[in-house]
């Protein structure tokens, strides 16, 4: 079964054939060399957050979701309230973990297009001492909204609370420090920003606190205290790894090393959302977000509003040429998303976009040339 | 990162590079042709156990473990007992996740060389009439043993308790015949008898039981009514497949056909193991079961008394040659495992036992010729 399709979608992405043709080989996942493997995928982590020695990884089989689960089950205790940001499906993913869990939470709920209010945040923070901990997703794929790590960050160190980092589709792309920026824990996957293919994600956080997390877990297989013992002890995963997946990770980040880590990676998807919103503007299609909460992960446009223009032809258009798109997540307005991450570039935006422009012409779709 | 080495493990195990070949392109998890792949792949897998429409099977993301434990969580209410048979590892697995869950249980434990004693079996339901459940591993590989499903299931019929088949390393080589044995779900994973890669597991069912499990999982990515319902209606996973893996998978199951289906994997695997048992009792080194109780999946072997024998040697010896076996897994007697699963026939099998007989003269191992 093949394919060439060009994946505009945040994950699972385009990956490169090289890291994809590493699946190639079998392994067995209590052998030496496959124990090295994930030891230096773990080793690589962290220090993409400029993690010392004080950090650990820990990976676990699943998708993004699974380690956001897990990250939240090992290191919240029930008891300790959690507020949790949310602007977009992925905040509201969080809150509906802890329900399951009965994890005492709290939403804040703000506008998915809007920047959050930091102000009102603070007042929150302030009147509300119960608040021990606080659920925060750095980049919300929903639209595609950057929000403030840094500023967050910050009122939870004033304030003496624990950070919990979703960093899911920012891993990689944007700057984390962990010099600079105090978490509880983060959590990210292989098939976001690091271009692997998607089967697992993995935990960052101080072995002090993973240590704290001993009991926590009401889930054998997401006791990401257990997992990580096991693999310190025996350098092996407790339960079969998805060794392919694992595999073609080591190589993606081979390769995120190449292109520069963090900055190099940055400056192409940087230079793909320019490009891009650039682009659809020039052919009268809008992106949501103003420039400033635009993150170089996912934009969100607006669906002209001629009502010629019907997604599910738009989406089997671009397709039959080899495209592959995001439908919108916004309940308010009629929108679509494409990603600008994975292995692409100008060439492949710049080709993709002239696609869109050739079918707006055929199907006399009109848009507003002037606007925004 | 490239090997070529053969995996006698029981999964990860050796694929066809067919098999491999398949996950050199990228697929869009939310788009129409994966959607047709992960129904073709439910649709065979139901037909593997002789299912029919009155049958689903629901597919989630992990290791064989994570859906193990989905089983149970969504198919066993927490105060119904449930009777675990343990003899050897994964029931043991079944027990903790249990404990982790709070799900009353009753373990049933048993020697993991011995057939397990269905007239205890049958007071132990007799006498407890609170009895609800019960958990039967197919295929224990902690040692190879088969354990007797038919006449587990016949007992559970007689006493009205809900069967749950943890079927990881049987499913697809061992009948299981859904108009035969009647089960409340069973449990496979991708990466045993079907060979395909590891990173995805699934639950088998009829539709009426699925329905019944809607509020009982106290996780959200493992609660497989939820998944259920996203899936029959959108024809996508919830959340983020590991596509490569799933993709393999089906090329996997068209291989799978092409054999003959349960009845042509059995006949393979029953030859390896049997060329396998011949070949090392040739030599001298005696499996642990009795033919009867012998699974065509993994044998156990016991290591040769001599001292001058040393695991960690064999195996790194072996391992240089391209051969990647297994320890053993008793805590009693020292031993190692050859898995007989894969994509490996007679030629291997052969070839492997030559290597083990020129290892035991290169380091001069008594091993008693005559012995079993």
């Amino acid at each position: 079964m093949k394919n060439n399709y060009l994946l505009f979608t945040p994950g699972p992405l385009t990956t490169s054939l090289q890291t994809k043709r590493s699946m190639l080989s079998d392994w067995g996942s209590w052998d030496s060399d496959f124990n090295a493997i994930t030891s230096d995928i773990r080793k690589r982590l962290i220090k993409i957050v400029n993690g010392d020695d004080k950090y650990t990884c820990i990976p676990l089989q699943g998708s993004g979701s699974f380690g956001v689960e897990a990250m939240l089950i090992n290191y919240v205790k029930k008891k300790e309230k959690i507020l949790i940001l949310i602007n977009g499906a992925y905040g509201e993913r969080i809150k509906k973990i802890c329900d399951y869990h009965k994890i005492k939470n709290l939403p804040f709920i703000w506008s998915e297009d809007k920047p959050l209010d930091l102000l009102k945040l603070k007042n929150t923070l302030k009147k509300d001492k119960s608040i021990k901990n606080l659920a925060f997703v750095h980049c919300e794929t929903s639209t595609g909204i950057l929000n403030p790590l840094q500023e967050v960050s910050k009122l939870c160190k004033i304030f003496k609370i624990n950070l919990l980092i979703d960093a899911m589709s920012s891993f990689g792309a944007l700057d984390i420090n962990s010099k600079k920026i105090s978490y509880k824990a983060l959590v990210a996957s292989s098939n976001k920003c690091l271009e692997g293919v998607p089967g697992m994600c993995f935990v960052i956080s101080k072995k002090t606190e993973i240590k704290k997390c001993n009991g926590n877990s009401d889930n054998l297989c997401m006791d990401l205290y257990d997992q990580w013992v096991y693999m310190e002890k025996t350098g092996r995963w407790r339960y079969t790894p998805p060794t392919h997946v694992v595999v073609a990770f080591l190589e993606a980040l081979k390769q995120f090393s190449n292109e520069g880590s963090v900055r190099g990676r940055y400056a192409r998807y940087k230079d793909n959302v320019q490009n891009l919103i650039n682009g659809m503007n020039k052919i009268g299609i809008n992106s949501l977000l103003p420039k400033k909460i635009q993150s170089p992960i996912i934009a969100t446009f607006l669906s002209p509003s001629d009502k010629k223009f019907k997604f599910e032809k738009f989406y089997q258009y671009l397709k039959g040429y080899g495209y592959i798109i995001y439908p919108g997540k916004m309940a308010k307005q009629e929108s679509f998303r494409i990603g600008c991450i994975g292995h692409i570039g100008k060439k492949e935006i710049n080709n993709l976009v002239s696609q869109i422009e050739k079918f707006l012409k055929k199907e006399k779709i009109s848009t507003d040339r002037y606007a925004s």
